[in-house]
């Protein structure tokens, strides 16, 4: 299938390793140039060259946190005229709802909120004025299925869900669509915290850790990094125009609520 | 993107012209054989021809109403084994809440509830052997936002959600997904056909009946089939077999609800 | 709290034991009129005469089927102009999907979503006309979270949520109010016999049958009826005008969805 | 009805005036001791006064902003073991999206998520070990259908509606409910103040901006706040302990969701 953006620029957030460089091969692998971005400059070096050397597009690097302007800055200066946008970044630690504090709230929502927030107000004149625009956000399965321990995620994407979708309707007249992916225990560095979270709160070995992981998950196993970078790709395509406001779930058919 | 599909069989109900015809040509495209269904003959043999023509791939004529048990028959035996069935049929027209008949409703949900599912009873067990499936039901973004003008559609079509999640959650696990997509104003027959509706209901031209149409997107515009059908190529892509139970709504922006 | 209702009017369907008969009660309470129905005539007799007794109010009986013509035409004839409605009637029996047949699916979709239709279309007129109508209908918690064993189920009411939903708009402005009740578990009849069913399928005992029960309710116990007969109660209050088109769970906080 | 309340306490954010203060009526008259809360303290005491006069309860004046800590300590110092918290407070000015600013994120996230979660986090220990417990947040309707003019109010409210479900779920079974009530346009200052801006926005007359916003409301009127007090008496009362992570909307029926 082609997806119409080959020579496409994407700027990708946390696309160094894990889920968001799992997106970032994929529309590389549709010909888009890209950005990458993560806080260690040898991950973010590596994506680059392999990305090159895999699909022949560009790949541009920026070290650092991105949720700061400081950053934001750096990715505009790299790609001033970006068509995507992924906007991905580690979630909190998990955290019992009675030990939450004011100063890992303040963390979370900047990150996850308000730093993605004005990283789209940045980029979202051009692409209206350019009549293609393609922001999608990795938030998590978490936030249609709340539990407590994740208060900082889902309290924080939540949030960001509300901006994204109502933003959505105000752009898609041109041809600026906004989305979401909501992943569900995908085999990353992220699932192996997890487990190691599991392992110190329930006295468990890492085996049983990944077990229970898989048991939550109804198609019986962990998701693949590279099956959200392709669900991504085809949200960032010509042909989907017309999808916007959207939050698509990648959760092995593990979410219970009939919508 | 390569979906993984090449060489597979496809059923699609009410396939030989608009959406289903659009998913039809999607996924030929892909190299997956069809067979193409419909109630005019004529129909389903032009869209036949036209897609060995155009991807090289079998195509299968079954006429018939495909909520009947008899063009069941004939489908699977065109094809004993498909791996991907397309759900698709005309929807039922707007009625006045007053004016709802239980005959109306009986058609509405034999055609809409009953025999689809009817359906899916009888090509699930081999799905399920054979360790794939791919079911898309086209149903309606009526489902989510519904309107008493429609009930006899989204009475039915939510029934239909409601099964096709529950059943969602039992088969995910052998590689056999069941999703729904929601359209919402495509350009195709039926938007001509709600539009003579409106000029009689409404006492308005034509093209203030098609502008109506656009005004309620908030995209500015209709939908295109093809955009309907590459989703629909991408749902039933090899790479999708961790997205089940979702309700994708392909509707120009437009729905109000943040999930 | 005055609800503002005493000498109104109440017709509610499978009101001589259960949910049904505790709504019947909470109402009564509040001063309104009420027509008990079912099937069994001595269930019926024996909750006019204790409703009687107890709140001072009228009852009438009308045996019989609530989703047959019959029965509502003895059900207006006993009370023409009712401002209350409680649309509630048995579920269907656990079906596995592969077991679904056409004729259960006529007989379930007739006593769940055509029938109650029928009757909304008899008696919404003159509720309109007098501006004032509570229509509330008994669902189930199910509809949100669907199971293949219950489609006969949740298949028909997720139908009747999506008419009542789309006619709750068009009536709203005439202070007729269309809501739903999703109950999950409480503790009558139908838990006794779901409890019958799980014995037998899976093979355990009663205790062990009634504590699986408990178990799937984040409360810790199952709800009882007279909780759902008050939020009926005050669903149907002068002061719930405001509140229209709305599916209210009560199941002990277990629905796993944000909204 | 009888609510079951008559004794207990409640601590009500933002109650002197409007719809907090609808809810301290509601209760009150019920027989429930309250903690009035507002900035300004001759609204305060009045409302105190007024409450005492009307239902012969108890009523302890509170004055400050309810997000803070120190605010926080008066309210337990006044009431070291209230059953019921209200919370709520004024909604952040509407802003388009491209002049939101992280100073506004700020103010808006601690006054209406990291505050009020920390005050959950202060009462709901005693409410647990009292087996009895009624937490209410007074959301917006806004956060199942965002609007980009609102996403302050959105963008925060929704992340307190996930960490408030995701809480309901660990505590249901100690009799503690979490619940959220949903407005859409009650006839209060707040109204008043959209009125006002929209006057300014749209250069539209006052009894424009009015009619527009009646106009927005399927009920064809604006709530009245005593609707919506009572709505929260009943979600505090003895009997709706079954009724846990529910969000309600009271919005004449305008949503257009089916959920």
């Amino acid at each position: 299938m082609d997806l119409g953006i080959s020579g496409r620029w994407a700027i990708l957030f946390g696309s160094s390793r894990g889920l968001g460089r799992a997106c970032a091969d994929s529309v590389a692998r549709e010909g888009v140039n890209v950005v990458i971005n993560g806080r260690t400059s040898d991950d973010v070096e590596r994506a680059c060259a392999e990305i090159v050397a895999a699909h022949g597009v560009r790949a541009l690097a920026v070290v650092g946190d991105s949720s700061t302007s400081e950053v934001h800055e750096a990715l505009v200066a790299a790609c001033p005229e970006p068509d995507i946008v992924l906007l991905n970044g580690e979630g909190p630690a998990p955290t019992r709802f009675a030990d939450l504090r004011a100063d890992q709230w303040e963390r979370a929502l900047r990150q996850g909120l308000v730093g993605p927030v004005s990283f789209v107000q940045r980029v979202l004149p051009g692409m209206i004025e350019r009549r293609f625009g393609r922001i999608v956000a990795i938030s998590s399965a978490m936030v249609k299925s709340p539990n407590s321990m994740m208060s900082l995620s889902h309290g924080t994407r939540l949030g960001l869900s509300g901006v994204l979708k109502g933003l959505s309707k105000d752009v898609a007249k041109f041809n600026v669509t906004v989305n979401q992916l909501l992943p569900e225990r995908f085999d990353t560095a992220r699932q192996e915290q997890m487990a190691q979270v599991a392992m110190k709160v329930k006295g468990i070995t890492y085996e049983q850790a990944r077990a229970e992981q898989i048991a939550s998950i109804k198609a019986g196993r962990l998701g693949q990094a590279h099956e959200l970078g392709d669900a991504f790709a085809f949200m960032c395509s010509a042909q989907a125009g017309y999808l916007s406001g959207q939050s698509l779930q990648l959760d092995g058919g593990s979410y219970e609520g009939v919508f």
